[in-house]
């Protein structure tokens, strides 16, 4: 294990965690908020922190997968642990267990919060709380790898242990300009939304906070109602920015490159907008009955299967009182979630295309025994090795799912409670139904509840195997071979 | 595709049912109930179609897995019709989707019914609803593979598309001698529970009805209130019978060739009984505030995890009023479900056991990428060949489910009416929560979700895949390659 590499990395995340901060202090001296100060002295802490532990660069700067996930494992707890911080000295979240989840909920996109009363926050507070949405959504270890001068092509495992997907592709050979490309397409996007929602009517600090958690998909609204306050014309430019991160950032790298022929036949992006579309027709026939006006009917029902399928969790509506229909609809959006590559949770639209080919090969092959094709995708054969982690990853995720709807069913809430509390924060939505619903927080929960959710938000956002591998019986045990792969 | 030898097969279930069906017309003929003369009607119809339909045996008996697979499910659809056709005429059930669906439920050992008013059917009919539990149980074309004597090895495919486990094993090189013990085995257990029923107090025909329904783990009782009236020691002698049901028949095998020490170390068995224990003490802490009685207490929470466990679905009390806790635990047993190789349902133990082990083994491979070691399992590697299919298995099943709860939202019911309604049909438990939950009943669905839960049983008690096959649109298309195979 490259403990050194590790070390190394971590320092670099903290130097950014803190940079990072000092966006919530301009905002404290713009609005003259005390508690800036506070955010100040953890982020010049963090950037302190940071360099010493960045200040010997190892020689060794390899880092095979294990060190990948292990890295980003360690880095996501660490700025947990660092974002909560202003949170807790501050008193604005007085439980650190409290102040550590509603982070940890900022940096996965979740969205989940245990604040009663949003608007009570100070203003760099609730720019802090949205930031962290922005940050996670495209990846620290991503950002890192765009700013930081890494030699060696092992750095590809630190994309590939943060960046959602079943197989990390990169755009360019270099994979320093790939994640620099990425975060072009991302900042271009997030300005765009803050230039149309100020259009819309909203001040410039809605716009900037929305943007950023729409941009993450994250969900954290700087209101106690989310969205329902918004102008109509509002509401759908979040609608269509929540769909246009939910897309595959590879889709966006074709456009660049002129290459529409391929952009239009990406399967992925093709499949995610025909769920959205079937999805949203379904809900709107279904919600119908409770509107009396077709515009409101159309608004709501796009904007949540919207928000609930790009797990962004925004709400423009108490979606908890809609029939069952809809909201087993919401729910198995839940776990489809949006498109590989985007900054979306849940288990990506690609992964089940995947899952519906396996079966159907599987069924083909009690009939003819001795075809073997292999499976395609956008006009090319999938790995073997590909489809397995697919398949397995599928397999964890419902088991891990399982183990953390007994654990919260402990506390004893409602059936639909438990259900949907876990697959909003697994998923890294946020709002779910019944006692989580829209109108509702995760404030009531016993601390090993949060636990569990701080956990299930962690490895959904860091697809679980990063977060299980670091407690891997044989993760330090250094076999003969794993030598042999060291020299 | 070999039709003839599917012509055959069918002909032969139809006899076997038509004999079947004549034991209720001996039941009528004791109680003097003249809806006996429906029985012996169906069963002499049954029997000469079926005698038509074998009289020409085919010159070329193989049957490939497909065939073993579209032989299997056509012999299931065609059961169903004919043992609904009594309940239908006899106007006991007037509605046919309702007939079809309690026939389904009985042979697929499911145990869910649309009667408000299970004591107001005759004795005959009761008797043969029980009687379905057990044919259903062990398979009707086990049964045909016991008695009727067919040539080639090539029968083994029509055991493996019956009989549920990630891998079908013949006990001895013999599929017809196989299938004999097995049935001696389960036979002998029937007679078994019986005569326990009867030290309990039983009269001969709860005794019989109730030995026949614990045997296939089927789960209808033959009182409208289940198992609640009868004796305490009659509770545990039927609670202590579903669990030895639901453990893997080939440990009985090896106990009756004294392999004693292999028995006890059969790994499924093992984790089998660990999880009732487990889960039963959990319950047992869990609920315990809402009893007086001590007793009670264990016996219902025991009692109860058994019956859920095994897929039985017999119960003791309306364990739909007790804490989420136990009803989160019990929603996962259904999952769960008992053994692979006995008469119940579920995704089974042994794939659970598999699904683990992948999920450890992929974890190793993120850290020792050259370790290629096989999954084991009773001390034998486990063949990738069976890995592969039972992950695919994991994921049809849960697809299935997902897509079941949507058609089953569509009726407007609650989220756990619709989460649990089909979790416990295609598990095939019977009883779920809430508005199916054990003191009511399936009445009151549409005849669209009830076609939906016909699908999901017959799909839960074939394992998929010899459903899904016949849907499959290469089914009749003669490739080369399958061509040659036939030669």
């Amino acid at each position: 294990m490259n403990l050194k590499m590790i070390r190394y990395i971590l320092g670099a995340v903290m130097v950014i965690i803190g940079v990072f901060m000092l966006a919530s202090c301009l905002v404290a001296l713009y609005y003259r908020e005390q508690v800036g100060l506070i955010y100040l002295g953890v982020a010049a802490g963090s950037v302190l922190l940071g360099l010493l532990f960045k200040w010997k660069k190892p020689e060794n700067t390899t880092i095979y997968l294990k060190e990948g996930c292990v890295a980003t494992a360690l880095s996501w707890v660490l700025m947990s642990a660092i974002g909560a911080l202003p949170f807790f000295i501050s008193r604005e979240i007085p439980k650190i267990t409290d102040a550590v989840f509603e982070t940890v909920s900022g940096f996965t996109t979740t969205g989940a919060s245990i604040l009663t009363d949003v608007e009570a926050l100070s203003k760099t507070s609730l720019f802090w709380r949205s930031s962290t949405h922005w940050l996670g959504g495209m990846g620290v270890l991503v950002f890192l790898l765009a700013v930081l001068p890494m030699t060696g092509g092992s750095n590809i495992n630190l994309m590939k242990a943060e960046s959602p997907g079943p197989s990390v592709g990169k755009l360019v050979p270099k994979v320093r300009r790939t994640a620099r490309i990425l975060y072009y397409i991302y900042f271009a996007l997030t300005a765009l939304e803050t230039i149309f929602l100020l259009i819309g009517g909203n001040t410039f600090f809605e716009a900037i906070c929305t943007s950023m958690a729409t941009a993450g998909t994250g969900g954290f609204g700087i209101y106690n109602d989310s969205i329902a306050s918004f102008s109509v014309f509002s509401k759908w430019v979040i609608a269509i920015f929540m769909i246009l991160f939910g897309v595959n950032f590879n889709f966006y790298y074709l456009l660049l490159m002129r290459q529409f022929r391929k952009a239009i036949r990406f399967e992925e992006v093709q499949a995610y907008l025909a769920i959205v579309l079937i999805s949203s027709a379904l809900v709107i026939l279904n919600v119908r009955s409770i509107y009396e006006n077709v515009g409101e009917n159309v608004t709501d029902s796009v904007f949540q299967v919207a928000s609930i399928m790009t797990t962004t969790g925004f709400s423009t509506t108490d979606f908890n009182l809609w029939p069952t229909t809809s909201k087993i609809i919401l729910y198995l959006l839940m776990f489809i979630g949006a498109c590989a590559g985007s900054t979306g949770g849940g288990i990506k639209v690609s992964r089940f295309q995947i899952l519906v080919k396996t079966i159907i090969k599987e069924l083909g092959s009690f009939i003819h025994p001795r075809n073997i094709k292999k499976i395609q995708s956008d006009g090319k054969a999938v790995e073997h090795e590909t489809v397995r982690s697919v398949n397995v990853f599928f397999i964890t995720f419902i088991l891990i799912y399982s183990a953390s709807i007994f654990l919260i069913s402990l506390e004893g809430y409602d059936f639909e409670t438990v259900m949907s509390s876990v697959a909003a924060t697994i998923n890294n939505i946020g709002p779910g139904f019944s006692r989580v619903g829209p109108a509702s927080n995760f404030y009531k929960f016993s601390v090993l509840s949060k636990l569990v959710f701080i956990f299930d938000m962690l490895a959904g956002r860091l697809e679980l195997f990063p977060l299980l591998i670091v407690v891997h019986p044989t993760l330090f045990k250094n076999t003969v071979e794993s030598k042999i792969l060291r020299r």
